[in-house]
């Protein structure tokens, strides 16, 4: 491994949380509040945020207020923290557009979907020339993302064969649920692979991963941190415990009730979350206080 | 039904050419071949344009690009062809921004596909509130576009019946292949439908839409209008003939081949295609090939 | 077209009732109840039955089962009702075995249904194969039967352009929503083509199926006769408004209920329907209720 | 945990084998070959041997010839190896009579699939209800199997909760990727759940899985054992690098070919492995070359 290869493995070690992007009741941005999260979550041991994700609502923002988001989150993070900010957009073009606005802005690496609006055409071919000429021309270094819940696309490992070895596709986040170890065993050595939930982060980790990009970040960040130490420690009898814990905790405020759960929990436990833009519905006042008292019962939160 | 809601459905009577955008080598527009497109098609008897729709790549252009290209063809369209403009996002401001700007440009009608990056998320409820939403806040009268093969989302009858009422939403396109009957009887009356797809127009003329927006009127606007003209007239025999005919052509080309197979055909017949923007991608010279010889065989283009 | 192929095309047009069958609260056949059924349907328009389809819980049925309510389904129907009988297992072999039962017993037709347990292995060579297999060694003709709904296959254009001349695979029934015109346009001259459902009978016939399979049938034959003849008529006014009302019709039962709503439905008519065998469940006594008067308000049942 | 329970979690720690059923070129059943694979398996160190499964081709079997094949099994087996059988059909009933004729012969426990020709109704009330119907009339203990790429249906965790506690349903298999440690967390405590396929065995494993059924086990006994001794012992670095090697080789054969591939291992390292009943296709002769190739370079087979 390279030099350069070493250092980057370091910067993508450990638990990245997706920033949420808060908006009012009419949907209009409120920056004030994502600086204040951001300087909250600055004194956690999280390794650093994505800007733009899919719980930063990235595709629900005009162009223009993608790079609002990301100049806010560039602004507020404290400088040991490493951004990573969603720049896949559905075209060649368009992303790398979307790099190069988020390299000046002082993002750090660039997160690249797989595009989905022609999904049925997407074969290993067209995604492989994809993301190579995306990387090419890119300013920074870029990672994949491989959602298949949001994308009905599963990456092949042929795809990740053919392009882990590109100097400037450093790695991936993988949020499929059970093809994590089969992307690690088929990645030329070096390309980092990230758990894209904390549903899997403790075996991820395992089994090579070197971090988590974890919604639950943003509502739970030092369980998660947690989780991750025991991870790299290879402390099987504690990590699984807490892996246990924190699925059935993700699946009360994610899995249950995707970005609108999770700004739910986060106006719970002292960030600001409030309603996801339309046409995501916020929680009901009853879902609110059921969730109050699923994660009160978890341990997780204090009454 | 209201003065208002006959003369919209006039307007919308007919078959609409959702325009291709033209791009060089490199995924740069060319909006002079977009221009000369249109000012060919202005000969026809379409009874309009779709700017920004799936097969004008709408979502493999920025913002800025968007609008350069709705200009364009607003510019370039003959006075009495109606005009609609792709604008709808993944979420409601954002939807909004778009029918604000393409009213400004002169587009007639904005046409709001189901937001899908959420698509688990998009209950009865979601859809209702944002087509609402959206409708009440933009200038210019919308069209709902239903199109599963993309969205992964079917819009159910339940959201038909409730908005088809509203003043503001005048009627959709339907890309669905079997949904477009149940769509009309639960619609309230005025309510206009259009096929999204050549392969099922004369039955859908013949079950009560008013039009459809055909991406093989791209390549073959006449033979559309003539099928158009016999679904009208209620000619069975003719009208089946025809249709069996276009449905094989259709598969053809963009059946077999979507987006790209549509370029290289208008390619084949006179037009400008092009290729597709990366990460479509364009058919190989022996796809080429093949799609020249069978459009000659078809009989729908002279050798 | 032969003259042989002529005799069945006859044979085969008209609208079939896919038969239910009964069971009582325990899971027990009642093939007494069936026979009764049948009785009442003999006095109908109906061309014939298809026994043990999707409708009649085929797959629901033990081996020996099966063969029970096809003997009596042959025994109870009168000499001029034409009777199809599902036997498409998810092998050759068993498949080929239930022809030659089937034969035996009385049935004039088998109905293959893709297999589909290995969905993902089912390529058109694999589908080509297995149905000239079975249609070789089966002593009757046989229909193909594409449910995409159920199996999630659809059928190629290419598996039926291929098989549609074969001596003994002499048509198909269609259950998918919109690829009936596909199939007619590729299908070899002679090969009949059957609608799956009420909710695009009118316009198949319009495009040339010769009739249908629809378990609407089961519980209103005789406003399905009616629409069968108004298509073969080239009605187009009176069909298109027949065929709405059935599409609503048909949504309130099937649509919303599938095999449970059709035997709900039956009860009400005055056939008997009773309960589907679990893991399916019965509807619930509102339900049933909602489904009596939303039957009543649509005018096709008496109160 | 009771007495009992105890004794049927040890019963179940452990590789298991999915059998095969050896056809010849005609798809006719090889008994002797079964019985003779059987022999050979007797001499690892497998738990048992999963009798009817997916990779026993069960449901192109018909109903005497899958007790046919239990029959051989039971038969052949030597004593201390646990045998369970594929008893789930498509509705209670006809799952009852294969749980007691399996019991008859000999089996240890039945294994249900979810039903799933129906699969759009089956709720989670709809597979409660049927697996404890079923479970109350067996005379053998039952285990559940999930198997969303066959059936489409993910079993949910509400299910599990609410069915784990009971007295004769003791565990579950689990072959969707990434479900089960979802399983683990919610099931009741002594609810014991084997992993259904290599490629997340190892991870299954310190999640708190007792065991798997490995179609690669059908292939390569040893290497799976090995791979459960790693796992047990808590050994990481060794079971992380096993782990991997075997994925990739799973890979290879199940995953690229399905129960086809599987076979043609088979036959290549000595056990009978033969055709599969059509229409699944056997390997071309260039496939089973290829895949000669691969199994050698992986170093899991000897040249």
């Amino acid at each position: 491994m390279s030099q350069e290869k070493v250092k980057h493995r370091e910067r993508l070690s450990g638990v990245f949380a997706p920033l949420a992007t808060p908006f009012d009741g009419q949907g209009n941005l409120l920056l004030e509040k994502l600086a204040s999260n951001v300087e909250k979550l600055n004194k956690t041991r999280l390794r650093g945020y994505l800007a733009l994700g899919t719980n930063g609502e990235f595709r629900s923002l005009s162009g223009p207020e993608q790079m609002k988001v990301l100049k806010t989150i560039v602004s507020a993070a404290s400088p040991e923290k490493v951004i990573m900010a969603g720049t896949g957009a559905e075209s060649a073009p368009v992303s790398v557009e979307l790099c190069q606005q988020a390299a000046e802005i002082g993002a750090h690496y660039g997160s690249l979907i797989t595009p989905f609006f022609f999904a049925k055409k997407m074969s290993d071919r067209a995604l492989i020339d994809y993301f190579i000429q995306v990387a090419e021309r890119s300013p920074i270094p870029v990672l994949l993302y491989n959602n298949p819940g949001v994308t009905n696309i599963t990456m092949s490992t042929t795809v990740i064969k053919e392009v882990s070895s590109h100097p400037k596709i450093l790695g991936m986040k993988d949020s499929s649920a059970g093809n994590l170890s089969a992307y690690l065993v088929n990645a030329q050595p070096g390309f980092c692979v990230l758990a894209g939930s904390a549903n899997f982060f403790f075996t991820g980790l395992i089994m090579g991963a070197v971090g988590g990009v974890l919604s639950l970040a943003d509502v739970f960040p030092e369980p998660c941190c947690n989780l991750y130490e025991l991870g790299v420690a290879g402390k099987l009898k504690e990590g699984r415990d807490l892996q246990l814990q924190i699925l059935k905790l993700n699946q009360m405020v994610s899995g249950k009730f995707g970005v609108a759960g999770v700004k739910a929990a986060m106006d719970l436990v002292g960030f600001y979350g409030g309603p996801p833009r339309a046409p995501l519905l916020p929680l009901t006042a009853e879902e609110k206080k059921k969730l109050r008292e699923d994660l009160i019962a978890s341990g997780f939160m204090k009454e």
